[in-house]
């Protein structure tokens, strides 16, 4: 019997607790994995390090940073200094309105990206954290968005004119922050070594921005101890 | 009476012959134009150095480039100089398979950012000079691939939930390359200023890539003279 090569899947990958859940659910169905994370410039680039490390520890087939300068837009507090990260927002009404934590397009940017990738290594799927539950409110974070991409990524590339079709896979996409974890958690993903923080001082978390926020919140959910290393109470500088 | 500010629009401007006329017909019909050049790490990079002059001259209100490293991904003759740019192909069999100058995503990847500085700007409209009848076989410059960008971009940004519509304009879309270069001319297009070579020698164009030859041919058609500065015959260096 011939032996089938594996699905080949990109991965988009930030190094924090979502994307890194989506690589090891990715792992464990046994696809052959390339990761890509992407360079837009952020403020938190520390991210960047983990990613590469969280691909090799996990097994990842190939890791690949690329680089778009979106802070040229500027617009987002998560690519632009001028603007501050807000703190202590509350996670209940947190979806209801856009903060300035969104980076324009940002999502089609980095799945335009994931599918380059993905036609260059003729890869089948690409598989991405994206979560319309515990989310801040971005609209390239809504099932209707990843549908429409998954359209136009068929019409777009080679696949759309007789090669093979290709998949986005959001395996997280209507999973509360609580039922990630537990996934993670099954599948052995080392959550102290993800970053979600949008705002770290060096190593450590700031625990007050709506990525810790909703980490934190997500942790208790799931009544798993949460490993993040936060900064010390008392110790805010901004 | 109140006055209405003009539409403002995003437009993609790489400096050729066929988004530079793009440029002149969004200024015609009276658009406050934001021109955007993607710097993809394209072997021709004077075009970017074209677009800026392009769009100063025409009378844009503002000029922006963004880097993106899509040589990064390798697997296309024009960001990989490790793959040939083919000359002398047929125009007449041209569009009937994908060329090793197709960049893999590459409109997906410029529509993309395209959204992202319209996004922050606030503009109604991004203008393509995608084209479907004198194209080179890309499967990114089909009408319906355009029509699912404009679906993705009014569901991927702050438009989609609440904000102004966002609207994906192509006015060369089903027009020849003679026709094209007609509706240039009409509006005071400086073409001699253009640059459409894959693979120019110093500041003249090759003559024998895809898109000298879709160039002149659209010169010969629509019965214009060609202002296109070309490497003398004889000079061949590859």
């Amino acid at each position: 019997m011939k032996r089938r090569r594996p699905v080949r899947a990109v991965v988009l990958l930030s190094g924090g607790l979502d994307s890194t859940t989506v690589l090891a659910a990715a792992l464990a169905a046994g696809r052959e994995v390339h990761c890509l994370s992407v360079d837009y410039g952020q403020r938190h680039r520390a991210e960047l390090a983990r990613a590469r490390a969280l691909a090799r520890l996990l097994g990842a087939a190939g890791h690949r940073v690329v680089k778009v300068d979106l802070s040229a837009f500027g617009g987002s507090a998560l690519t632009d200094a001028a603007v501050a990260v807000p703190k202590g927002r509350s996670t209940r009404t947190m979806s209801r309105e856009i903060p300035v934590t969104y980076v324009p397009a940002r999502n089609t940017v980095m799945l335009s990206l994931a599918l380059a990738h993905a036609e260059v290594i003729g890869a089948e799927e690409i598989h991405v954290g994206v979560n319309a539950v515990d989310y801040s409110g971005y609209p390239d974070c809504r099932p209707e968005f990843l549908a429409a991409f998954g359209k136009l990524a068929r019409l777009a590339t080679r696949a759309g004119v007789g090669g093979r079709p290709l998949r986005i896979v959001a395996p997280l996409l209507r999973l509360s922050k609580a039922g990630i974890i537990r996934l993670g958690t099954r599948l052995g993903v080392p959550y102290g070594r993800t970053t979600s923080c949008y705002d770290p001082v060096r190593d450590r978390a700031c625990g007050r921005c709506d990525a810790c926020q909703l980490r934190r919140k997500g942790f208790e959910e799931a009544g798993l101890p949460d490993p993040t290393r936060y900064v010390p109470a008392g110790r805010w500088r901004r």
